[in-house]
Formats: structure tokens, sequence, C-alpha cells
């Protein structure tokens, strides 16, 4: 291995292109050492040079041009934290790789939908890509995953991987509030993406999971057969009737090996309350591996933030300059199964919320349709209302979810149901 | 990189020897696609050719003589897990490292008290020396620390590191046994060393403290100066007050960085109820890691039994057979600092258990010497008592540990104070 500093120009000035920055800077010495050579930023890239940053960028040089900063010969990887959206950063990615650079990224989204097409470019040309910071940025998950538990067969990985998700859903259940009073507090704080469905609406969880995925059971990336729903639908009282049965609400990243293929699912769910996942509050996220030789483990940690962020790049940048050589998803692509998508079987119970007119008979449909969707119960209770609406409260035992979706879309063309019924899975983690 | 198979010899066939075997055996496609060619197990070699294993090993060959393991020309590995003591581990690995033998081991003490000198050896001879398995097994700890944090500077480690006190602790609550009862059904459940002192004594979780420690600070590793209490003097009275004042009694191995050095303790300490830490049961393990830029990381598991330690010592062949090179603690042995001891600041608070005779002006003795070696209460309470014996119980502001020794070691003296007074730090983990 060389001892001449790895060097490396930067794509993107926000958040964490400066916190890369900062990593490099502030410990610039502790890792070198450890590297054994220097990581060297000569070179950085953003759209508007004159906003105001807050950190002196006056020793790198300054590339007006983004595509073309792989273009220069002194550098030896590119990182590319744009972020955001697939363009320019695809286009970037892929004009690095051409001129045999390097690449470490934090875009999941990027990777979530074109991650194997850039990945077969990536190794064609015996060049790392590199994204530990594309998901749960203060975790080094990738590495667990791909790296740590390489020896095992990994049957499931689950978690929270959407901070504010979380805030949304623990902060309702703190102040009593309604999803859209805290939606928009969320929102005022900054913590919403500009789309908000990106967060609300578990995209940016279910990219996240979608790379997770690929590394743990060897398959193909595959974003598009992930069943997302979003924490949108959540109401005050779907979060007390959970509290009352002993779970809080989370948005959950489910990815299993089923017998079928890989099921892969972002969903709010109920979480027992004394799970380590009930009491995570915030940006922090936790991830749970299920593997055949160790078991279970789990990884917590902040999901994203300048700082966190920035290590995880940094980290991907000292293997690459340690020469440490991974494939992409952790196999070489052709040895990357084929996606097959995998069903839940008979193994989780739900929670249901119904709206009835409160009028005799109501409840004996609602029984009845149940019943013959083989959708037993486990418990149900009516609670205490005014007026006309009568809300029922059901737990069922464990049932074949397509029978429950069967179940509810018959119920909701009752004439007594008075609004879609809400169901939410209950995962024991 | 070569394509024919990685080969390796092993040495050792309990509980992780033989899970080693496993894993090769059972998931011997996955590994050989991960890594790109196959980990092949060559030959084997214990104490005892005849024991009854369970496990069919006439497909390696075996070694009688351990110490000619390293002498096969066919082997580019051993692995190390004959465990306990530090002979015959030492020679062997001194004899494999001669040999030009990379080396993964499993084995804590060995490292503890010699890893510095196995290390520069290793390194001299430009070899792998690895040991993912000799802390928290199931736990990718090591390779979090050295790879996953690398650009971070980190500043505290700390957590449960050993299953036998987390289980003892954990019983003694539940079931209200005193310590005696509880060591005699762990010891009847196979749960104790041999040597009882390593669990109980915490010098187990020391080990794996030290080694977590080197790396981590980029420093020597260094066992002996660490402040070792063991659990033997924990009672049910300390374990039902804690919990009265909202806290659970857990050994906790703690390394920080302060302003003279890096301090290094296992104790028992108080951590709060309602923290992740305190609900570990059993042999689940936990670290956490502060660190600069990520801020704070948790990673937990299991921490030993043969599929967890076993899928660590895997992982580093894989890594060994894939070509990635690390310096055995992190950094070229060179570059390690000497370790320097430093101690706790004040930044802790404490409890105090003490036994005092029921006697008039008894408690004005013990104010007075507290309040003289600045050791500030923020609490204190009197439980009720049969007999002449008073049980006191004090919860200190933050203080430095030193005064409060200072003025433990007087109250020991007092004639009012009938038993060795009993004082625990309070982690706010």
């Amino acid at each position: 291995m060389s001892n001449k500093p790895f060097t490396i120009g930067l794509a993107g000035l926000g958040t964490v292109g400066l916190g890369v920055v900062k990593v490099l800077e502030q410990n610039r010495n502790l890792i070198a050492t450890k590297v054994g050579r220097e990581i060297k930023l000569k070179a950085v890239s953003a759209r508007n040079k004159n906003k105001v940053r807050g950190v002196n960028l006056d020793k790198y040089e300054w590339v007006d041009e983004l595509l073309s900063l792989p273009d220069r010969e002194d550098l030896d990887a590119v990182v590319e934290v744009i972020g955001g959206t697939e363009e320019p950063s695809k286009s970037l990615i892929e004009k690095a790789i051409k001129c045999r650079k390097h690449v470490v990224t934090a875009n999941k989204a990027l990777l979530a939908m074109h991650g194997h097409e850039l990945a077969t470019k990536a190794e064609y040309s015996q060049l790392s890509l590199r994204f530990e910071a594309a998901v749960a940025g203060g975790i080094p998950i990738i590495k667990a995953l791909m790296e740590g538990l390489a020896s095992n067969k990994i049957t499931k990985i689950s978690g929270v991987m959407n901070g504010t998700c979380n805030y949304i859903l623990s902060r309702m259940e703190a102040t009593n509030g309604s999803y859209e009073e805290i939606f928009s507090e969320a929102q005022n704080l900054g913590y919403v993406e500009a789309d908000p469905s990106l967060d609300v609406g578990g995209i940016d969880a279910a990219q996240k999971l979608a790379i997770l995925s690929s590394i743990a059971f060897q398959s193909e990336i595959n974003f598009n057969d992930i069943e997302i729903e979003g924490i949108e639908q959540i109401s005050l009282a779907d979060i007390q009737n959970a509290k009352a049965l002993g779970y809080r609400i989370k948005l959950i990243g489910t990815a299993e090996l089923t017998t079928e293929g890989i099921y892969q699912g972002v969903q709010p769910c109920l979480v027992p309350k004394t799970s380590a996942i009930s009491k995570l509050e915030g940006g922090t996220n936790m991830i749970t591996i299920d593997s055949d030789f160790v078991g279970q483990t789990s990884f917590s940690g902040p999901g994203a933030g300048s700082g966190p962020t920035a290590s995880a790049v940094v980290a991907d940048l000292i293997d690459i300059a340690q020469g440490k050589k991974m494939p992409v998803f952790g196999l070489k692509v052709n040895s990357l199964k084929k996606f097959k998508k995998g069903n839940l079987g008979v193994n989780r119970c739900y929670y249901i919320r119904l709206s009835l007119v409160d009028r005799p008979g109501a409840l004996a449909k609602v029984a009845t349709i149940l019943g013959k969707n083989q959708v037993s119960i486990d418990r149900m209770r009516q609670t205490a209302h005014d007026g006309d609406e009568a809300p029922l409260l059901i737990v069922t035992h464990k049932i074949m979810r397509p029978n429950l979706n069967h179940a509810l879309s018959q119920i909701e063309n009752l004439d007594v149901c008075l609004s879609p019924p809400v169901a939410l899975r209950i995962e024991e983690i």
C-alpha cells in the first residue's frame, strides 16, 4: 500500500458535506495514523460558491462544474453527498467510475433505484462504491451486516429507520397532540424533508430497508416490491389505544426470509412497551438482525445529522485508503440472486380500529365478516363515545394478512362502517 | 487474490471449536460465495481424541501434538480456541506466527496479558492476529470500534460484558434470593467458570474491557491498571434499595478518556431502571460507545455461547481470506501510546449503604466525616430495622471517588459502624 495521501473530491456542501470537511480537519492526525497515509480533501463542488456556510473552504480548490470534478487527475475518490434527488448524483457517480475514481455516497434514494446498475459499473471497473452513510448514519450497520455477521445466514432485519416519524409518533403520545398538530411542529423545527412523503410516507425508511435487505439476503436490490404505509393515518386514538394495550406505535421496516422469497415492508406497527425499540426517542435509529449462528443482535444510534453521517462517509474512505476491497452489495453482482417477493405467513397479530354506526346488529355484521375470512379475535373492546359513532377496537390472533385485507374491504363497504378501517401489525420485537 | 481454498487448522474442540466446525460446514457455500474462495478446515487438534463430541470429525486430519499443528505446510491460518489459561495457547500462537500462519483467537485472557507482545510478533511477520470472538461473541464490536467508528475520537466505552454476573444480579432481583443462593443456582446450571472469580470477581469483564480500551484509545493494552470489583459483596438489600431508588445493579465495565489518561474500571453500578442497559437479561451483552462525531451508539447481542463466538471467529477468517489487513489493535504497535492511567473526575454520584449501631450520635459522626471529606449528600434514608443494627442508605451528589474512599475508611473505623460500608457508583448510561 502506498503511503502518499489518499486524495478526494467532495461533491455537495450541505449538512453532510460540511460534516465531512470537519471530520477530516478535526481528526486528521488520528485518521492518518490509523490509515498509514493522509486522507486529503483536494477539491470541492456545490451549486452555489457564494453561499455562507460557516466553514472556511479556502484551502480546497473550488470546482464550478460539478460533473467535471471526476476529471481531475489528482483524485483517488469522489464523495457524493448532494443528496435528495437522483440527478445530478447519478451522472456524477457514473462519471466518477468512468474516470476511475472510487466512490463514496450517502444517497439512499439513488441506491434504492439504481444500486444494481451502479454496482455493475463499479465492479466492472474494479472500483469501490461504498455507502455506509446511506443507512442510519451513526450506526455502522452496513459493515456489521456485510462483514461482522458474514458467516451467518440472516433471516430477518427489522427496526426504526426514520427519525422524523419517530419524533412525530413519540410527541403525539407525550403531548396528546393530533397528527396534524405535531406534523406542523416537526415541519417548523426543520425535521421534515421538502417532500414530506419521503418521511411520513415511509419512502425514506423503505430506501434504507432495500439496501440492507439486498446485503442481508444476497439478492438484487429491489425497492418497488416493498409494501409501504406511512404514518399519516395514525390518529391520537390509535396511539392511546396501543398504550392501553401495552404497546407503542413505531414506523417499522422489516425484511424477512420467507418460504417463497423475501418479504419487505415499512409500516406503522405496535411494539411492546417493554421492548428496547419502543423506548427510542427522536432521531435515534435501531436495527435488529436475526441470524442462524448469532441469534439476535441490535444496533442503535443517531440515524442522521451532520456528524454521524459524515463519520460513516469517512469510515468508508478509510477502508478504501487501506486497500480493503468489497463487492458493492457484499457479493459480486453475478452472484446476487434475482429478487423474489415473499409474503408474511400466519405469524402476526393485528390491531384493528373500526368506526361503526351505533345501531343494533352493526357488531354482528362485522363479526360475521371477520369469522368468514378466518380472522379470529383475541380481544375486542368498544370504547366510550358520544353521538352515533361507536369506536370498536379489535386485537386478532395470529392470522394471514391477505385474509384480513379481504375482510376489511368487505367491512368498509358495510353501511354501518363510518370510515376506512385502520389495521396495524403487532411486532413482538 | 487467489481463489484456491483458504485453509485452516483448528486448535481446541470445546464449545467454540465445535461451533466453528458447524459454521464452516453449514454455511460453506454462503461463505465461499462471499469470499470468492472456500474456507477449508483441514486439521484439528485437542487434548483428547476419543472424547465424545457429537460432531463427526472424520473428514479432518487429527493432529495429536498441538504445537505441531502450525508446522503443517498446507495451512494458511491457525484458529486458537483452547481458551481458559494462557498455556498452551500462547506457545501455540507464537509457533503459528513463527510458521507464518495467520492467527484467529478467542482468548481474551491471553490478549489482556500478552496482547502487545503477540501483536508485535504478528506485525513483524506481516501476519494477521484477529480476535473478534474474544469480546462479546455475537456483537461485532471490535470491527465497529476499529473500522466502523474509525474516523471518530472515542471518549468512552461502557457496558455489560459478563453474562454470568448479569444472570445472578437479575435473578436475585426477580426471586428475592441471596447472593449465595443464586450463585449456587448459576453454578449448578453450568454458567460459572471453573474458577468463579473470573466471572463474579469481574476478571472476565476486565479482560474484555482492556481489549476494547486499547483499540478505542490507541493505547497499549493494559489489564493491570483496571480497577476491579466483583459482585460478591452485593446483597439483596442493595438490589432492593436500588430498585426503590429507580435503579438496577449491573456489573459495568467503563473505560474513559480523562484529563490525565485512561480510566478503566469494572464495578457493580446502579443504572437507571428506564435505560436499555438495565433491561438486559441473562447472557445478553451491551456495549455503548461515545465518540466525537457520532455521539452515542449501542450494540447488544449474545455475549457468549457456541454459535455467536464461532460466528465471530469465522468473520475474522473471512476478512483474512479476502486479503483485508489490519494492525492488530488498529494501529501499528509503534504508534500505540504508552498506557497512562486516568482517574474519574467529579462526575458521578454514589450509592452508600452503612450499617450503624442504633444509638444517639451515630448518624452525627458519619455525617461529620462525610462533610469534612467534601462528600455532599443528595438523599439519605434510614430503613426500618429490628435489633441494634440501623441500616443507613445515602445517595451522594457528584463527588470525587478518592474523597469518598477516604471518608469510608474513616467511617469503617468508627465504633458505631458494624460492617464495612458498601459504595456503588451510579452510571447514568
